[in-house]
């Protein structure tokens, strides 16, 4: 299943008619593990795979390394393009290329789908060496510190010995988060962006919805739906559709819908009247037909487990003592799955921990969505911290090209 | 169907073993309409019933009635106790009683099921007299603007051509502000608690969610469940689970619950591992047995449908210029379902139609619900206001008795 790992960069983006300022096209790469990873809860995990995209050139003492943690529903595949007839380019592109915030011509970067996830990394569609089928619940659940575990273990079959930046928003930014606590001496930055401590009550009540959802659909089958030829469609459709109002701000669906009406008057049927629910309907469809439901519930227990500091007596100025690297943290006015204030937690704890940290609050609109987003402000910020590690670490541009 | 409309009054609370400050044991009473009822939808509903319940005792001159209308999931059960088995007394049973802040010791109180519900009034429930069977789904969608017809019929019925004061929290709140514009010379006062002029595009994709749950339950039957002797009891379990997350607030959910967990550790199953889950299971739970879920549809869609600016070319202070009442306005800090920005936007609509409106912001850290919650603040605020109503009215009490 190992592919080797080289990117395809035989012909510039421009060649391809790519826009200048990609990575253009990309290869992902499959990194088998045979040593046995202990998770958290306990079980074992003898052989897994990770599937990995990198961009950029690592430099000779591989200095130049920033790993992407990803969210939710995210993946390996950042930035760039699988195929010429890729109609959307990697999550973050808008971050990450020549020339952009996360620049290409400085720094080697790394994307992986996380342990659990359905996008090529062991996770529960995998099949399950013991049984010879996918595992499918019978998957571990896995957590924060597993996935930094396991990205550490790729981090020394890349070679790289510490991480310039570990960078991520939202259940990435705790990958971050945790990274400092774990491995204090293998990363340089941490960018923790529109993230929390911990999930609060509320998190965890919109998780648990999208969890009922998902498994009190009469396809699920106690998560053997493979096994039954069926998918729980509709309940993966409705946890995206609340989750989806919590991505986005109050103010930005008012912008964006507001009270538009779909066929310019009221059906006065049990039917769909206004825009923002033909909205929500394809988002939840979207995805429903392109995430497994096994992981989803996966990764929601990963966010709602999340809790550094609940081994230090819930002080995570105590949990953080052990940190060595530099914090940059940044939140969104307008988030409200992950406000500022719980941004500010961190930061307060950092404080007390007597750590090197810069925040910032980024006025936008578009709520938690906002960190995918390429809004100016929070791209020059980025762009500025990500220069002075670039410079504090004697980076030199491996290759010229790309936006000046 | 039709009882008469006589409270049973005959043993003082008291004699019954229940609180002093109780109403007492009260009957519900069901009134008939043989007038056909046109509806907004264009559909007339040729004979209709509405559950009604009333406390206290009309004056000679009926100027010391008050409305109280309901919200979602509210009926004409507002106070009091229908036997002495009952272990829990109407939805409001803390504001409305002798000597509470809505006094039946001087008012005469009515509480009423409305159209398209599922207490008693006629609905989705009811039987279609052109079938001989429940309406279900053929039950007309029906608004805000109906349901204050409707009540203004019963007023008739009753004898009170003008209502001392139509209270209403949260969508009871859209009633009392459409009654202030449909029958200007009909009420006094209105007093609109945490409630809003219009929902936002995040209150209709939260309504939407909740639609969606019940309707893609494969036990709704496009709501003929009750010919398939089914019900789609998951489905409204998720809608209420997803409602009552918007009832709450952050601070509250985190006071209540935090993330204690529930078995002392985390299960690393996919089961619930935190108190808040098995709060929203139990509440889903119990709301998925005791109310109809295409109830639940039609009172979410006149929940959207509200917008009484859309005939005003959204002009809110054009819609309220025929207003003739005084206005009462209360909200609440922590409300983000209907935020007290919402209500601000009807004040200051009716500042700019120069209508007499007073407005509190209550301190209270329970989100939504507050409007529910003997708050002291705003049961005094309440208290006090309807005092000055029954000065100003020259309502003298009726009947000593209860709390001083």
């Amino acid at each position: 299943m190992s592919h080797d790992a080289t990117a395809d960069t035989a012909a510039s983006p421009a060649q391809l008619n790519l826009p200048p300022d990609s990575v253009g096209l990309v290869t992902p790469q499959t990194f088998v593990f045979d040593e046995p990873l202990e998770l958290s809860c306990g079980r074992t995990l003898d052989h897994y795979q990770l599937m990995v995209e990198t961009y950029g050139t690592l430099n000779a003492d591989a200095s130049n390394a920033i790993l992407i943690c990803h969210a939710l529903s995210g993946h390996h595949h950042v930035a760039g393009y699988h195929s010429l007839e890729d109609r959307k380019p990697g999550w973050w592109d808008s971050a990450v290329g020549p020339g952009k915030p996360i620049d290409t011509n400085k720094f080697f970067v790394v994307g992986l789908n996380n342990l659990g996830g359905c996008h090529g990394s062991s996770g529960p569609t995998s099949i399950n060496p013991a049984t010879g089928q996918p595992f499918g619940p019978d998957f571990p659940i896995v957590t924060v510190k597993d996935w930094v575990t396991a990205q550490a273990r790729l981090a020394d079959r890349l070679g790289i010995q510490r991480w310039a930046v570990v960078i991520g928003g939202s259940l990435g930014g705790m990958q971050a988060l945790q990274w400092s606590i774990d491995y204090p001496e293998r990363l340089a930055n941490a960018m923790v962006i529109a993230s929390a401590p911990k999930l609060s009550a509320q998190n965890i009540a919109f998780n648990e919805v999208a969890r009922q959802a998902i498994s009190k659909d009469p396809e699920f089958h106690q998560g053997r739906y493979a096994d039954h030829h069926s998918y729980p469609k509709v309940g993966l459709m409705l946890a995206r559709m609340v989750g989806h109002i919590t991505y986005l701000s109050d103010e930005a669906m008012r912008e964006k819908f507001g009270r538009e009406l779909k066929r310019g008057k009221l059906s006065f049927e049990f039917d769909v009247d206004f825009q923002v629910e033909s909205y929500l309907h394809y988002q939840g469809e979207q995805f429903s037909t392109a995430f497994d439901a096994n992981a989803y519930l996966l990764m929601t227990k990963a966010l709602d487990y999340f809790d550094p500091a609940s081994e230090y007596d819930d002080d995570l100025a105590a949990a953080l003592s052990r940190a060595q690297c530099r914090f940059m943290l940044m939140s969104f006015t307008t988030d409200w799955r992950f406000s500022p204030e719980r941004s500010r937690e961190i930061v307060n704890a950092l404080v007390v921990a007597g750590k090197d940290v810069s925040y910032a609050e980024i006025d936008a609109p578009q709520g938690h969505d906002a960190f995918l987003l390429p809004i100016p402000r929070y791209m020059e910020l980025m762009q500025t911290y990500l220069n002075r590690v670039a410079s504090d670490l004697n980076i030199i541009p491996a290759v010229q090209g790309g936006q000046p």
